[in-house]
Parts: structure tokens; sequence; C-alpha cells
């Protein structure tokens, strides 16, 4: 999309965009609440907003690396604003600068880019790198919720996050066959299921399989 | 379908049908091959048939419980008879009577029945006891190969196998978006393809997660 010219200085100046290196550790206590999810790469913040508005006992945060993107979503959450959100425009690079050890109870990825190439494959929001921050920054009863609408990106998940140390424990090849209503439909989202095409979905927590027969 | 008067006499006269728990322990050794792949479920025999044809170097099984499906397949095979592949008409549960542990290099279910009710999910063929199976038969390096049109089966299968200790290490929620000429296309299978419907497909090794980054 195109760079929006008073992106920087609005993010600079809104109060809800936060330097998350300073707020390492404080996040549940800084809002109030004893849950704390995680929307990586919010985009224009459909999902994170709707969510916030939808649990409003749960702290949400925003992050997205694009200033320009990141305008448009805090732009819109003063359209409509509420206490329990913050957001980052930062690198999921650095998350585990911006969390402590176990912080986390739930991390989103949403129709994050899919990096088609090998080449760019570190890219990818469920890259072994980026993973591994993840399960530093999750509680130990955490977990990670990802939708995509992206074959390749879902198939190399599944291997990764299995490779990595995260046990699947919910997944849908058609996460929209059935009613979500406690699940925001984003903007983006809907544009896949008017075309009639499937959304997947995976849910992981960390950690071995547990059961034996 | 309907039930064959003919079946359990055809079967019992067939050479290629053998007694497998008089050959546990054996199977490498009588089909003189280093390779051995099992196809639990083998329906009317299409694939493992071909792949046996496909794959001379290595020997077969099919499996299939129903009698009458049974006959149809071993029927295929005396058209177009091959020296690596021997059929055994029995149940999934007894598995361990008929192969010694780490026997097997290869399990393939294809197009398994989904038994979509809770109530009969035990049947299932990647419900816990037959992993457990499974499990055991296999070798160290063996791996589980399933092709499912049915997303359900699909679904509980890439969690219900996460849980008891395999891990996936390819998976394809399409998998005839590219030609696999290294895999038999069965009667059955072509019927989802022609529709338009999606194969998905995975495959697991045994153990955990090896990697940290």
């Amino acid at each position: 999309m195109r760079k929006i010219p008073w992106a920087e200085e609005f993010l600079e100046n809104d109060s809800a965009v936060v330097d998350a290196r300073s707020l390492r550790g404080n996040w549940k206590k800084t809002l109030n609440k004893e849950k704390l999810e995680l929307e990586i790469g919010m985009g224009k913040g459909d999902y994170c907003l709707g969510m916030s508005q939808l649990f409003p006992e749960i702290a949400w945060i925003g992050m997205e690396k694009n200033p320009s993107v990141a305008a448009l979503a805090v732009k819109k959450f003063r359209e409509k604003p509420t206490d329990n959100i913050l957001f980052i425009q930062d690198d999921a690079a650095f998350l585990n600068e911006f969390f402590e050890d176990g912080e986390l109870d739930v991390i989103h990825l949403n129709f994050s880019d899919p990096w088609p190439k090998n080449r760019t494959a570190k890219r990818r929001l469920s890259s072994p790198k980026f993973i591994e921050h993840y399960k530093n920054v999750l509680d130990d009863e955490g977990e990670i919720q990802m939708k995509t609408d992206n074959q390749l990106l879902f198939e190399y998940s599944l291997v990764t996050f299995a490779d990595y140390g995260f046990k699947l424990v919910d997944v849908s090849v058609d996460f929209r066959r059935e009613e979500h209503d406690e699940d925001v439909i984003s903007e983006y989202e809907r544009k896949f299921m008017d075309k009639g095409q499937p959304i997947y979905r995976a849910v992981w927590i960390k950690g071995e399989h547990k059961n034996e027969i």
C-alpha cells in the first residue's frame, strides 16, 4: 500500500501507541487485566479492535511493522476507543525485548504475509526464529492461534511448529464451515470467504505430546 | 457394498492371501525385499496394486477387513499378478499379532472410513488405539502416509497423531495441486478430484521434535 505522509507523526502523538520496551513485564498491570493477547501483523486492525470490543475483560495488543498500515488501525481505534488495547509499531524480531518470558497468553497470527519464495522463507512469522521467540514470551499454558487463506503458508506452519516444539491442539481446513461468534472476521478475511475460498486455522500449545494409551 | 457369495472361498484358495500370524517377523524374507509397506483398508486395491507395480523393489501388503471388498482386490491382482505383494483379510486391531515390532517401513491409510459420529470415533484408523499399534510395528525411521477427502477425519488425525507421539513431517491441503507421479490415484480418489474437491495428505514419523534453533 501507499505510504501515508502523516503516519509517523500521528503514531508518535497517540497515547495508545506505546514504547514496547518500557512496558516489558508490566503489560497486564498497565492494562489492569489478567490475560494478555497479542496480534502480530494486525494490518488495518479489524481483528484485534473487534476482539478487544468482544472481550473487554482481556488485555489486547495490536502490533504492526508498517507505519502507514499501523496508522490506519490506530485511526480506526480512535473512532471507537476502548481501554483494553495498546499498539506497537515495530518488528516481531524484537519480541523478547517487548515481553518478558511467559508474559503472553495468546499470540494471534492472522493472514500473515506468506513470503512464498524459499529465499524469503525466513521472514514468515512461522519460521523457526520467530517460533523460538513465541516459545519464550508465551506462558506455559499459552497458545498460538493462526488463520490464513494461503495453503503453502498453512502447510509450512503445520510442519514447522511441530518441528520446533509446539503441539497442534486444534485445526480446521475450512474454519468458516461453522459459525464462530467468538472470532471476529476482518474485512480482509471476508474477501476470501466471499470468493468461496476456505480459511485455514490452527492452534498450538507449547510442549510435547503427553498422552499414552 | 453387497456381500459377494464366492468371496470367502475365493480368498481361502488364493495363494497371495496369507495367514498373517504365520508370517509375523518374516515378511521381508518371504517377499525377498528390504522395504515393507502396508496399506490398511485397501478397498478394491487400486492403490496398493498400482504401487506394487510402480515400485517392484518394495514388498507390499494390502489389508482389508471386508471379505467381499478384499475378494474384488485379489481378483484384480490376478489379472496382472506381481511377486511383491501379499494380502491380508483381517482387522487392523490385531496388527501386533501380524507384525513384529519395527517390521514395517510405511503404513498407508487412504480414504479410510471417517466414522463421523463421536460415538464411533474409536473405529477411526487414526484413533489412539490404532496409533499405538502403528508405533509398535513401525521401524524407528518408519512413517505413516495418509490421504483423505474427508475434512473432519483429516483434522482429527492431525491432532490425534500429534497427541500420541507422532511428528508431522509433510502435509498438503490440496495434494493434487501438483503432479505426483510417484503416487497412484485410485478410482475412488479420482471421483473426488473430478468433483474439484481437494485431497488432503499428511505424513508422520515416530517421535518428538528434534530441532532447536
